[in-house]
């Protein structure tokens, strides 16, 4: 039904973080929870606590959030065979997360309940079901995901049927059909949904994996066959080819057939969340990805450029600006302001769009992002950019010289001789690497001016290999994130040597600092 | 109709060309050519000899090839109004392509010949006529590409019609229905599909973009609609999100769908084709992309690795060697002892799991891990551990000792001290950054008793900080990519020091290369 709200199941931190090379500190999955929530997500499936006590570790202090849209959701599989619910340490972990919403996975093809689970087709209904009772018992909210359900049922129909049928029965608020090996394709999707959909009275949800490169279309197939909850990882990662792509299904579900997933101010903010989450990932999103990629909306071909020059309706099936993306001309280099313009109004609000500040400072960004900086995540870089162009800001000290030694030796050394106004400070100290050498030394040496820097502590600091996709060397970018118990800001650097970026990051990091502080005095 | 023979149509070089950051050479597009006819692909749409004369260069020396199963095409547009096709450059340039096969895009959008071509609809109509009339004249066979199909369908059914009815009429053919912008789903390419077949006599094609991320599914609901050519680009590549992926919508039609679209033995060299393919076109195929990915068949769920050591069809919905992939099992957190097993197997296939040395390995992992080694992506560093664990591995050399020093200049320096058996050798060598800096000192070293590490690139570069944002110190973990133009391989470290991380995956990639090219003898 178009216009109908479908709930949005996003399982980054469970199935995403299944995928090869994701790996996520309990930091970076409260992160992303935020993020979620701000987009407005319906639920977020966060771990399995059963089968990784890390989670456990991330439940409790999540549960000290306040989320505005997102319901947590634990996950984890139907009890063992020849337990009472109440003895299996599984759903024990699954209570203990103290989430209202909790997801079960269980067998719905015979031949796994044959050949993983090895119990009969009765006990595995019977393990189902007793999972399900006991946990809607316990109060929860069960979302029962039909494992392999598609081939399940394309192999033993009824049997695939008693098992949604049996957690329907039992409780279930939502009944998963799971495509669990991303075999299928959307016809036969949507003939077995609708299948379902005749004899289940609870919700469907549509839990799809990327192996043919239909996830995005077989999740569709199934709401149009009924499906009302939308499972899949906000930018596709998980287990082999990944999970449905929220950051796809997403706008062709709400922009282009109608349906309500997310409030409508959030579609804006589409490319931004989806570039926020890949960073904490630590993933690179395809160029190409539809929708949130830096080129889905590159126009290359030049009839391609004329046609949009004329009517960017000509080759755009949606305007970039929808998905808060940009048009971009891969020959003409003309690119699009209007993100920028209302970054710096934040800063300067009486500054008009006219000023020619704005076409300056467009220009130095663009060639600083050439460059490989990203100002997205490092707003306090942004500001002091802003704010050295406008000619508001005079520096508090100046780097005159530094050296840096690693040896063999686990310590790195560092020295480093500075300037503030007319006085020099020459200090050294040794570090963990050599980043944390020069960061010690150089707080040495600027305490001496600004004691106020005792406060300033690094909680972050990622470093990001971007390869240009040319044959010229390959960049580093260094993003850090400091904090002084009253606030946290990030900074960024960039450079094909590791050492300066870092520098750059720190140095705009402590003079941030100073300059939010209003400080200037100093013996 | 299952078993019918379709034609695949590949535009890697030309719709591919106008993907961000593509750009081939004559021989790049001579090498792809090859490989495309060794695979068995039906035509090859190489390029636009109207607008980009350097093609004409490339048909002229690939008219010298012998083809096997490549028919090859040159693209252009419909003449220009009032002018006879014989008058037009863009036709006459087609005509010097000298190709058995010509694809003519037209316009089949009203807007579009408003907006675009700015002539009246019946003299658009009378443009594609006569193009298409006059090149069947010459001998040539025609594909007309309905350019914005769908789009035009949409808006006036009837004159969409009429434009690939006048086509049909004047002797294409095959009538090519495109999806120029990408914005279509499905149901409606399967319906508009259905409606022109009952209209044409002709053969129908399907051209499908990627913009809702759903042009597999939409180009196979057009075939089983009636079309029966196929286009697309191998990998993926094309205007903004990419063209239909070949290299996905092959497997997916033949092997799955039981279409026939190659000759049976190219489906083992899938993967290697694409690989090749992307490799020429200097793109990053992404590692999660079905069938050819190198994580397409990476089981990493714990549950998962279980199911596919008991069964791999429980958790694969093809069997990996079928199109030349491999199946991985990736160690980590989530994942359990069964997929280290058969990883060691690999190595050794005679060791038994109860050997102790099983668990001895297991214990050695779990406490690199511990330390922030991740191994689910550095194989090469994972062999080496086992064959340093077994006692097979004979160091080729020793680091002594080394400085690094990084100054406010842009350049970082580096010394090394290495032994090889009684030998010494100091060297040193300056770089971009400090692990450029010690890598090329280190290779200068090295070079004096292995000169065959002279073809060792380092292809890759990952830096990825781990435990950020607790308290302890943070780890480092850095993985390098390394390749010799036969192979390629993946190295791990972890340390709190960078620098320290980045040798000790430095020296693995180093040794990886000597012990795989069983090398053994220097002066």
């Amino acid at each position: 039904m178009k216009g109908a709200k479908l709930q949005i199941f996003d399982s980054t931190l469970r199935d995403g973080a299944q995928g090869e090379g994701v790996s996520f500190s309990v930091a970076d999955k409260l992160k992303i929870l935020g993020k979620l929530d701000d987009f407005g997500i319906d639920y977020v499936e966060a771990g399995n606590p059963g089968s990784n006590p890390k989670d456990l570790e991330f439940f409790k202090k999540a549960s000290g959030m306040e989320l505005k849209s997102v319901k947590l959701v634990a996950f984890g599989s139907t009890k063992r065979k020849n337990l009472l619910p109440g003895d299996d340490d599984n759903l024990k972990a699954l209570i203990e997360a103290n989430t209202d919403c909790i997801a079960i996975f269980g067998k719905s093809h015979d031949f796994h309940v044959d050949c993983i689970l090895r119990v009969t087709l009765e006990e595995n209904l019977a393990m189902i079901g007793e999972t399900v009772e006991y946990l809607t018992g316990k109060g929860k909210t069960v979302f029962f995901d039909a494992e392999h359900f598609f081939d399940g049922y394309k192999s033993n129909q009824v049997y695939a049927m008693q098992t949604v049928i049996t957690a329907a029965e039992k409780g279930a608020k939502v009944v998963v059909l799971c495509d669990t090996n991303g075999g299928c394709f959307p016809d036969e999707i949507a003939q077995i949904t609708e299948k379902v959909r005749k004899h289940i009275k609870v919700d469907i949800g549509i839990h799809c994996h990327n192996d043919t490169g239909c996830a995005v279309a077989n999740s569709i197939a199934a709401v149009k066959s009924g499906a009302v909850q939308v499972q899949g990882t906000f930018v596709g990662i998980g287990e082999r080819c990944g999970n449905a792509n929220l950051s796809v299904l997403i706008p062709n579900l709400q922009l282009k057939l109608g349906y309500s997933c997310v409030p409508e101010e959030s579609a804006g903010e589409l490319t931004e969340t989806a570039n926020f989450i890949a960073e904490v990932a630590n993933i690179r999103l395809p160029r190409n990805l539809p929708y949130v990629g830096g080129a889905a909306f590159a126009h290359k071909g030049g009839m391609h450029a004329d046609g949009v020059a004329k009517n960017p309706a000509t080759f755009e099936h949606i305007a970039p600006e929808t998905v808060g993306n940009e048009r971009n001309f891969l020959l003409s280099e003309v690119s699009g302001r209007s993100a920028l313009i209302s970054k710096i109004k934040k800063i300067d609000p009486n500054l008009d769009k006219t000023d020619p500040i704005v076409r300056k400072l467009t220009d130095r960004i663009k060639e600083l992002e050439h460059k490989g900086y990203q100002f997205e995540a490092a707003d306090a870089s942004f500001e002091l950019l802003v704010l050295r162009e406008l000619g508001w800001f005079a520096p508090y000290f100046e780097v005159v010289d530094f050296k840096i030694v690693s040896s063999l030796s686990t310590k790195a050394s560092a020295m480093i001789k500075i300037r503030v106004d007319e006085k020099y400070e020459i200090s050294a100290d040794e570090g963990d690497g050599p980043v944390n050498a020069i960061d010690k030394a150089l707080r040495k040496a600027l305490e001496v001016f600004y004691p106020a820097l005792g406060k300033v502590r690094l909680t972050d600091y990622k470093v990001r290999i971007i390869n240009s996709g040319d044959n010229t060397a390959a960049v580093t970018r260094v993003l850090i994130e400091s904090a002084d118990g009253a606030a946290s800001w990030t900074t960024v650097g960039a450079s094909e040597n590791i050492i300066n970026a870092s520098m750059t990051a720190l140095l705009d990091s402590l003079e941030y600092s100073l300059y939010m502080n209003g400080e200037r005095n100093y013996n």
